[in-house]
């Protein structure tokens, strides 16, 4: 048992009582416990979700800045990606797993490869995550037995998904099997979707279609519904954002990838949203963001809605929080994965720190991280 | 004499010599006196010059978040200036100085009231600042010997400016004796310009021309020349950054401010430099951007370039940092006002760092803050 003594909830002073890994119960500060978390002058928030990246690239942070998006791939990324071994997966996604600890994040939704290494870090490290098992091509890798026995067989703290890169790396026949592995062991599907001008341009070259249409058209929007979770999501037709609301499907927004590739910036937010799409947000790999620090995520969202909108009033401070805890709040029943930071204010947390700002982390009742 | 032992200065291990003052020399690493500063990991940067505050208004964090402009400036901030005192703003800009030299920043260059309040602050903090007394209507002020006399006597650490609002707040008389005054006091001109397309709509509906153009016209550009200082410089008219240029005035990005109030984002960085204009960053009063993290001012300045361009080689981190310290460099005869962090390169520092990442900020070769 875990008493977070006098921590600010909604700007309230409470006593927040932790049973093994759930909120137990919220109360008036009284405790005289000499054990309790002494939390005065804390505000208490859900733990963040970040909703796309790759862990293991942080070994990758600021390699090839500045550069044409194919020279960044081609001349510096996918060779880098060719030296990694097992052990270098799993050292780059400690290191990943404890930045984001440390800014507050509880929870990362990844894509990458050499998963089991992934997974072992995130054990290590206390996290939750759900691992995107990457695809190219036709997907012959969910042929294997050991790729389906891995699948199959989540634990307390790492679960899977199957992530088909992208509609230009991977197949129609390819899209179709993942999507069937998917249905079969019950599985999200996590994928890159409408990043630049240049995919939706190709997409409609080659198929006649754009992205989502193309998805629509392989009966996978139907199939999988609301378990898509698809990354980046900027360069949307109406019908696209239709079909996306329509399904429910989960669209992951994430500004400085999307910035610092030049990618694009007008992310259709309050459109997907009213369309009855999930908006969450999410760092994308340090090699394109430089840093996994989801507060910094949530200030240039709001900043970058309300700019190119030029309107002051859009995506406001607790609309943001909201996208990046997945809704979640902090209640009896909920499970406590959650920070705290020194800030008198929810405005204070969006607009006016960063993830250093993070004073504790707590994930399954337990501190994983104090400043 | 201060000796900084094997700080990493363009990722080279140095030993910098501090005198007085004044950077006396830069060697290789190798003394063995005790009292020099251990600087092993930290990489050293000129010190960072905040070009656009209103540093008082750190009083005002968070005040009207999320509010439309008109309502947040009638609604909060100015009636929360008409509570100011003395005492108010003394307090509220110590606490600016303390947040700036903590991050880095070891220059602001000001605009507000109550000058001489604000001047004791910026001496108590050690920091250098030139503060601009802020001019509405007519500029009656300016026929006030104390306030003349106050503009004719900078200190070592304070110097001034004189700072007409805007065009659109102060009359094209008052504009004219802010010219004539600088002039005769060799004084620089700060002033907000061109910030939001209202602001150009009504200046061509009432001076029938765009707002540089009225400068222009009223023989300000001629008659000041390089010693104007334009904060925001977003709604521009080739026509505009051609004057602009040609005069070789500074313009002051302040990305935080104008994504957060919706003012705009298409800053023409490029084309301004181009023109021959001087680019330089800042981050606008805390009550429009919510912190004074100049850190975080030149990420989001590089992403927000990138991103609207889509171009990601538009502004590369050299670049950023040069607009950042004003093209300062850490040489011999060089004051000795520059901060260490713990950043292997400078796309650490510019791309994964926060204010909260300084490590060390010397001015005037005193060290005035460490971790």
């Amino acid at each position: 048992m875990t008493i977070l003594h006098n921590a600010l909830l909604d700007g309230k002073a409470v006593d927040i009582i932790i049973d093994g890994n759930m909120i137990q119960s919220i109360g008036e500060p009284r405790t005289t416990d000499t054990s309790a978390v002494d939390c005065t002058g804390l505000s208490i928030f859900p733990g963040l979700m970040n909703m796309h990246s790759h862990a293991p690239m942080t070994l990758f942070r600021g390699l090839g800045d500045d550069q044409p998006l194919d020279v960044w791939l081609h001349d510096y990324i996918w060779p880098a990606e060719q030296q990694l071994t097992d052990q270098l997966v799993y050292e780059g996604t400690l290191k990943a797993c404890h930045e984001m600890i440390a800014s507050g994040t509880t929870f990362f939704n990844d894509m990458y490869f050499r998963l089991p290494a992934i997974a072992r870090a995130v054990e290590d490290s206390k996290m939750h995550a759900r691992l995107g098992y990457n695809i190219f091509g036709d997907a012959e890798e969910l042929d294997r037995s050991d790729v389906v026995e891995l699948l199959m067989h989540p634990s307390a703290r790492v679960e899977y998904s199957i992530a088909p890169h992208s509609i230009y790396t991977v197949s129609p026949t390819g899209l179709r099997r993942c999507a069937d592995m998917c249905q079969r062991l019950h599985l999200p599907m996590h994928i890159h979707m409408s990043e630049t001008q240049r995919e939706v341009d190709d997409c409609i070259a080659t198929h006649g279609c754009r992205p989502w249409e193309l998805l629509d058209r392989l009966g996978i929007l139907d199939q999988l519904g609301d378990s898509i979770i698809a990354a980046h999501c900027l360069h949307l037709s109406d019908h696209e954002i239709e079909l996306i609301g329509r399904h429910g499907i989960t669209c992951v927004h994430c500004p400085n990838s999307n910035l610092k590739l030049g990618s694009g910036f007008r992310f259709p937010m309050t459109e997907l949203a009213d369309a009855g799409a999930r908006v969450m947000l999410g760092t994308d790999g340090a090699a394109s963001s430089n840093n996994l620090d989801m507060i910094e995520v949530m200030k240039i969202s709001a900043l970058l809605q309300k700019g190119w909108r030029m309107d002051p009033t859009s995506t406001p401070a607790a609309a943001i929080l909201n996208m990046a805890t997945g809704g979640r709040s902090i209640a009896p029943r909920q499970r406590a994965d959650l920070f705290l930071a020194p800030v008198k204010s929810l405005s204070d947390l969006v607009y006016a720190s960063h993830g250093e700002s993070v004073a504790m982390t707590i994930i399954d009742g337990q501190t994983v991280y104090r400043k």
